[in-house]
């Protein structure tokens, strides 16, 4: 066991990821030189990420162990959150260009969080709303790698479901095997996104080709981009004040699809590609995450009707599906200000905040996975407490989950809870210091929104609202609460413990 | 192992515990003839629990086991609250006699929770009004023998600091010795109840034989055996609009060291009669319930002082102490309507109410005991996240946690978190469907202080206030809370199970 955490590992390979992050920021440079915008804001960072890059690279790079990995992802996620929000700065549009609401807006970018500072999207440049939206696909992709390199190890994601190895040592030092998986399901992740962008743009086309002036007239190729980049990566951001409600039922029909498909496991969605549909069947989590889904829809749809909100038909359905789908998955995204719901259906939503899509997918909030696995254990253990000398396994789609699995679940489950209960009394207390007023149930949100990371909340930081109005101390508490949530807490709370520096 | 629950053995034994019941149904009877009162209101229960309970009795009594255990548990505490409700129906006085606000007071009584659906006292006579007080000191009598002989067993309360002995299979074919204990640890609480009753009616004499209007002159020995009832049981009821705050400051001081007292672990106390003080030392649940009752104290006053409520003084931390000291340990005393407190008091009295005191006292909530084990578990957990081949066993005041407790406490506490989450929510819901219009703060406080058994919550169910207000669906659902959250959740539960039937 080494002696001290081997920080110089971990800087180096922050290095490597610095310099590729320069690709994107130059991308979105280009964009906004074709928009004739101005390209200072993408300038700064770019020059930024190379030297830091180059810089931090040169650090001898040995073989990373667990601890190297929890400075590793901690780091990368914090760093590319502070250059991410220097395009805002530089640019210094609207209330992006204050450098607090900037980090708050860059952080719940590369977290996939999807909660926004902005209260006026027209004082925004293409470029720069486009960078919110690439900033979301990154924190995507990366998670989607963590998820299958990392937490796998680090905590209990996706491991036993995903069939990758399990409790290896060095676990940057990756297995070809890992390493394998992880190209494969970037590569999907590109692919569907690809093909999201191909759709919405399609419909736009063939609604002008034909016509149909209902079809998507509104979906312009820099719209498709922007909304397959957020969609996949199930984040939420927009560059449309009116989110997803900008868009024709098609578009919000498409977009539901591909929510799903995006909180689904990608390792079963990579089965499926290849025509594999048995691990689906088997897949006990995909029935209770489906299950969730439409037994929420169900809920939601009635109380709307009873309420009078809408009549049993086509956007009733699609409009309930659509916010119960965004919110389940942590899209984020809406069609309609929910906010505006009597208190059953905007209560149904906030608990769908804490169950989350499938693990191994970009989705956050706890995952379907642990609730699957705290369900079971505790219905075995209240099995136990009847029959005290039984003996019985805890299983999952025919698998057997280990007793420390099992206990790793619960902790995770409960300080995620103990953590957001924390969160929204200090929301509470420090917005009412400050004189901002907010309601319990608006902090209450606020706080499940940003620390599970599903992006908008209830009264001002509703879907069609910002978070804008708190005040600073609040929200570089939720900044912390955003990281520390996307990279499932250990890691964070690890670097914290003596045990982490010396031992 | 048995095939079925043997449920003659249950009722036999209900039999019996409806038999005693007659004996304080009696006594209360006869204070309510003394004061020229009623006397149907008392007759009716002794009836019914004297032929109840020699019905019940002829049932073949055999050896109980777990299964059985629970069933008593479940049924005993239902029974009692059924039968409570009786003298207030019968009554008929103010808004108890409505059947359901009878029960919810009765239910509210026996689980030492203390919410109350009063809003008149002076509508009720001295009798119904003991009655109530009477009903807590039996529930907290029943918990402290419950915490002995089976929660120790059944779930984890105080096993591993208790001492007495665990996982045995019969769990009611009580050992001399855990019998011995029960009897023990009951003597205590008989003689503190006394303790407490003699010194405050000795405030009241001395005050009047010195001539010191001052002392207490309130406390009359009828008020004098109330409060000691519920102090002990920390429980919370009052015959008092005013709550404690009817009576002066020495009251209060004494009062305020006995609902510490009170949930302090009985083993302990037991001991230190004994005159041996090493167990207290050597107690780290104890110093870390000790710790949240300053620690909160602190901040609670720095808050007061900072909102301008109180000068630093006598004043300010008599009344400080005794409200945090009240929600900790779980009494639900006030001495002053804290509900009118600015936002940050508020909230840090709502995050005390998950605390709770000692295992193994009356006390109720998730109690300092698991919050202790969570904690050390969870630093553990970090650490061998780090270390994946550490071993490192949790130890608590010295001793090892096993694997199994541990993931019961987790279990535990994380139930108590989603129960009390979706009671929330459905508290917000049934209230808003009926019209009654509920805060979330105030939907938050209530589901928390039912559920967890503390009784006060904030808005029209405040210290001063009434449950009275929400509608009757939502108050037979607090029925079933406080009922489940006093049981320790796990012997309804269980009997919801199919195991539990057959198997
Ligand atoms: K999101
Ligand atoms: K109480």
């Amino acid at each position: 066991m080494r002696v001290r955490v081997d920080w110089r590992t971990s800087a180096s390979i922050l290095g490597t990821i610095l310099k590729i992050l320069a690709l994107p920021i130059a991308a979105v440079g280009a964009l906004a030189a074709a928009y004739r915008e101005p390209l200072a804001p993408f300038l700064a960072p770019l020059a930024i990420t190379l030297l830091a890059g180059v810089a931090l690279e040169r650090f001898d790079r040995g073989d990373p162990g667990v601890r190297e990995a929890f400075l590793l992802v901690s780091s990368a996620w914090l760093a590319v959150a502070l250059v991410g929000a220097v395009p805002f700065v530089v640019a210094g549009e609207g209330t992006l260009a204050d450098p607090v609401n900037a980090l708050f807006e860059s952080m719940s970018g590369i977290t996939t969080t999807g909660a926004t500072v902005i209260d006026d999207y027209d004082a925004h440049g293409r470029g720069v709303l486009m960078w919110r939206q690439v900033l979301q696909w990154l924190g995507g992709l990366g998670i989607l790698v963590l998820a299958v390199g990392l937490l796998s190890e680090l905590s209990i994601s996706g491991a036993q479901l995903m069939e990758t190895e399990t409790r290896t040592q060095n676990v940057t030092k990756l297995t070809p095997r890992i390493e394998g998986t992880a190209r494969l399901l970037g590569g999907l992740y590109v692919g569907l996104t690809a093909l999201l962008t191909g759709l919405l743009y399609g419909l736009h086309l063939v609604g002008r080709a034909v016509g149909s002036p209902d079809l998507a007239p509104e979906m312009t190729l820099y719209d498709a981009v922007a909304h397959a980049l957020t969609t996949i990566a199930t984040a939420g951001f927009s560059p449309r004040a009116e989110s997803v409600g900008a868009f024709s039922p098609a578009v919000q029909w498409l977009v539901i699809a591909f929510m799903f498909v995006g909180a689904t496991n990608f390792v079963l969605l990579y089965h499926l590609t290849r025509g594999e549909t048995d691990r689906f069947r088997e897949s006990e989590e995909f029935r209770v995450y489906l299950g969730v889904v439409l037994g929420g829809t169900l809920i939601v749809g009635a109380m709307l009707v009873l309420d009078g909100e809408y009549a049993v038909g086509e956007e009733l359905v699609r409009t309930t599906l659509f916010q119960v789908t965004s919110i389940v998955t942590t899209t984020g995204y809406a069609t309609v200000d929910f906010d505006l719901w009597s208190a059953g259906p905007r209560h149904v939503l906030f608990l769908g905040m804490f169950v989350g899509g499938m693990a191994g997918s970009t989705t956050c909030s706890i995952k379907t996975l642990r609730w699957l696995v705290v369900g079971k254990t505790f219905h075995r253990d209240l099995f136990t407490a009847i029959h005290p000398r039984a003996i019985r396994p805890v299983r999952l789609s025919g698998q057997t989950v280990d007793e420390d699995t099992v206990r790793d679940i619960y902790a995770y489950t409960l300080v995620s809870l103990v953590i957001f209960g924390l969160l929204t009394v200090f929301v509470v207390i420090d917005a009412s210091r400050a004189g901002v007023e907010v309601t319990e149930f608006g902090a209450m949100g606020a706080a499940a929104s940003t620390f599970l990371n599903i992006g908008p909340a209830f009264g001002f930081a509703g879907p069609y609202g910002s978070y804008e109005p708190f005040p600073d101390s609040t929200k570089l508490v939720m900044v912390v609460m955003m990281w520390v949530g996307r990279i499932e807490i250990f890691p964070v709370l690890a670097l914290l413990t003596r045990a982490f520096w010396r031992s």
